[in-house]
């Protein structure tokens, strides 16, 4: 029998009655965090993650209920069925398979691997610097991975991001790296990626300029026999003469799941070492075990998803903020933004049904403690909203030049974030009504040992557990993302119109939109002047 | 007569009869897009910059009807107070005079203004990088512009940014620079910030270690008076030995609006040269002219502030996404996100009531396309928000080094901002139901001619005149931050108790919340690893 959507089922409606419960003033969060034993009920931790969820507006009940939803929804067995290979991506008719990119249980994927660390060890001191063309899955989670590892582990050849189709970016780029001594890693699974195709087109004219080979400094990670493909090209006779190697992507990882693929691990081994990405890989799969294999209720990323539909279909909460309080996960929340709401932002359920309720919230965040002293203003007195702080135990600079009030400046940090989770909850009175916070403002706290690879890969595997989790509960299809589509097709028929206009000036714009008629004239009458 | 909260008026009553009306499918925005002149009539401009809102989700009688909300609440004359320095800022019996900061009127602003000028001709080339040291207010508008002007200007010194107290920050800067060559400009109003001074005693004890005196290499803008005043102190005798200069910020301008004062200009004046920065500040005086003296119905900021309570309060969007297509303008959101959120995330309204409905709404947002390939699935096919598109006719960039399918890059950046704005509006029917778009999602579109500092000015003086208009028409105090008071408090406590245990490795933690203790112990344990 086929499990059916959350709102048909009895948990649900408790659930609906534990929000009417929990809405009440008595169980604000000053009181709830007066329960015995709560921070020890209420968190969990598997290696060096540690996951405390004690100040989240919710009891015991609450989370029966909420396991219950997960075990309707047989969300550990589709999981497992993710980890066997089932066609979990419905509407694709394909298979969910990152988790064994980092397993070593895909034989084509390690393969592929093998080929990153030669390649890597091959290259010496031919190339400097690494510039990665590629946009949303194909840069993201390379970005976050890269910006998280660096206060760790050392850089042996920096990496550059090309992924907006925005000459300032490319120029940015082309002023901080050495033609001669550069390779570009063009990631596109298709290879028909309009940005990072028109983002090509200007390394090909740059390289050409500088009197280089494309075919010397131009790799590709793409998918087999695509247009950038290689390898695929020269067995077939064809050599594709513009591009020195490539390396394979597959249709069964998507974008925004694919750090752990060729797509991160080419980059970054060549950043790092393929050495250092192994044992992020390690860190990965080490969540990925957990998440597959605990019970649901000592399941960490099983429960923030259960949380995060608590509060986003029960308390109703529109958004959460991810905050970490280390600037080496600065591009953490951008990474995670991209994967939550690009896999929970959907409106048809699996069952081909039209979903009636919530299905993924925004997400948004900055590093603490800057995101204090901007947005906090209305976390405390505004609309609130709930929040993931992330605290990490071992700093990475360990060098101390100077302690202020006592302190080191990594103790300040933590000085804050542990500070805000409790003014969140708590709250305090005041005469003067501007000076009133009235707390029960809920939060979790996420903590990793230290900033090296296995934490990373800790942390980045529990996110996309707990994304794959929720999106299971809810009944969609967390691996597809149809939603881009229609901008596409209608930017293409724009993109013709241009492409007229500049081939013959006097073209008059086929467009029905006045507005769109008249933006398109300024910008054509802007670029003759 | 005291104006009344929004909600006591007949205009809010009628707007929620408007929102009943506009939520049924017969005015879908595919509809209200065929009124005739739709995007004339609901499009303005001043100087170069447009805003069209012919894309959100209102007709005329809405505006009508939001202009009332407006003129009940004098919002114009809230306004004119404000230019002519009455203390708006009631709660703490304050002016707010940013504006006076770029139109010259103000005899201290101007001295202050001409000492920066005489300061930057004098550094010669003393100095070849500069790096500022301060959080919230005192960094992301810098920094903004900063990002914004760097394509259209000249980089006379690299601007660095120092702000979060973490040791990677400090580590990431110190790398990049030349100690010998490297002006410090540490920011800070009252100078007791926690993490700015935790920074300064860093860079403090990083000249020590370079032999550099700090007195050569650190200038403040602060208030008169204030810890980190050299003026001051020099001035009573005591010569503040540890600074080269002091440059005064004044408390009728708040952090998040002190961009044009001191703040920025300093260090803008020393990345980009005074006069640079001078075109910038009249960009800005330009909008606030428009600003103070337009009349409502064609007043864009007030316009953008109606469209925003609209969308907010009456059609209960609870988040608005910042788009601008432009990697110069990346950092507009979070500078706006600061700006907006803690501008007007209050609870309290300025007749000290408890305001019943929501004030402020979550800010966030990337550059286009990157968003597109990021967060775009939710917002076509999950949860809708209404999002602010930017435009520039004229790219940064001009040099082209090729076209892809017989387009710029920077036409293909336009081809896909008019693309999403249609595509959000008008959605599109299909059999398959995970490829439908139901459409009907509101924008805006605000276009500025290029990347100049005019143009800049223009677009952050129009998000400044937006945030504070629509303070004066919720009644509240959009220059206060009483929210931000109690973390830093608790902050203080946990602060002390880390010191006790630096000092004496037996001490007990003296906490309450045993999570709070247990995150305490695992931090000075890792600390001994």
């Amino acid at each position: 029998m086929e499990p059916k959507l959350i709102s048909s089922l009895d948990a649900y409606h408790r659930l609906k009655l534990d929000a009417d419960r929990l809405n009440r003033q008595e169980f604000h969060l000053k009181y709830l965090l007066e329960q015995e034993n709560r921070f020890e009920r209420f968190s969990m931790r598997r290696g060096d993650l540690w996951f405390d969820f004690s100040k989240q507006r919710l009891d015991q009940k609450t989370v029966d209920h909420l396991l219950e939803l997960a075990k309707a929804r047989e969300t550990v067995e589709q999981f497992r069925a993710m980890a066997d290979g089932q066609k979990v991506n419905t509407t694709e008719q394909r298979s969910a398979m990152h988790m064994d990119a980092r397993n070593g249980s895909h034989p084509e994927m390690n393969q592929v691997n093998q080929r990153i660390r030669s390649f890597v060890q091959d290259v010496g001191d031919i190339f400097s610097d690494v510039v990665v063309v590629g946009i949303g899955g194909s840069y993201l989670g390379t970005e976050f991975v890269y910006q998280a590892l660096q206060s760790s582990c050392k850089v042996i050849r920096p990496l550059h991001f090309l992924s907006n189709v925005d000459m300032d970016d490319f120029a940015a780029v082309i002023k901080k790296i050495n033609p001669q001594k550069t390779l570009w890693v063009v990631v596109s699974k298709s290879y028909t990626t309009m940005e990072t195709l028109a983002n090509l087109a200007q390394v090909t004219a740059f390289l050409k300029a500088n009197h280089l080979e494309p075919r010397n400094h131009i790799v590709t990670i793409t998918a087999k026999g695509s247009p950038g493909d290689q390898s695929e090209a020269k067995s077939s006779g064809e050599d594709n003469g513009d591009i020195l190697a490539s390396f394979h992507m597959f249709d069964f990882i998507g974008g925004r799941y694919s750090v752990t693929s060729a797509v991160g691990v080419l980059p970054l081994s060549l950043c790092f070492g393929y050495p250092v990405i192994e044992r992020f890989l390690k860190g990965c799969g080490d969540m990925d075990q957990h998440a597959g294999n605990a019970e649901p209720k000592s399941n960490m990323p099983l429960t923030a998803a259960l949380i995060s539909i608590w509060n986003s279909h029960f308390l109703e909460y529109p958004a959460q903020a991810i905050i970490p309080y280390s600037s080496a996960l600065s591009r953490l929340s951008p990474h995670i933004q991209q994967l939550y709401m690009e896999s929970l932002g959907k409106q048809a359920s699996i069952y081909d049904s039209r979903v009636e309720y919530p299905t993924g919230v925004i997400i948004f965040g900055e590093p603490g403690t800057n995101a204090q002293h901007s947005f906090f203003q209305l976390a405390h007195q505004g609309a609130p909203f709930p929040i993931d702080f992330i605290g990490v135990l071992s700093p990475g600079s360990t060098k101390i030049w100077s302690t202020y009030q006592g302190v080191t400046n990594h103790q300040e940090l933590w000085a804050n974030l542990l500070a805000q989770t409790q003014a969140l909850a708590l709250g305090k009175t005041d005469d003067n009504i501007h000076k009133v916070f009235e707390g029960n403002r809920p939060s979790s706290t996420i903590v990793i040992k230290d900033l090296g690879p296995e934490s990373v890969g800790a942390l980045l595997a529990f996110y996309e557990a707990r994304t794959v989790f929720e999106g299971f509960i809810l009944g969609i299809n967390p691996f597809d993302q149809f939603g881009v589509e229609l901008g596409k097709t209608m930017a293409k028929a724009l993109r013709g119109q241009m492409a007229l206009k500049n081939g013959s000036p006097d073209h008059q714009f086929d467009v029905n939109d006045p507005a769109t008629r008249f933006y398109l004239n300024e910008l054509f009458k802007a670029g003759r002047d």
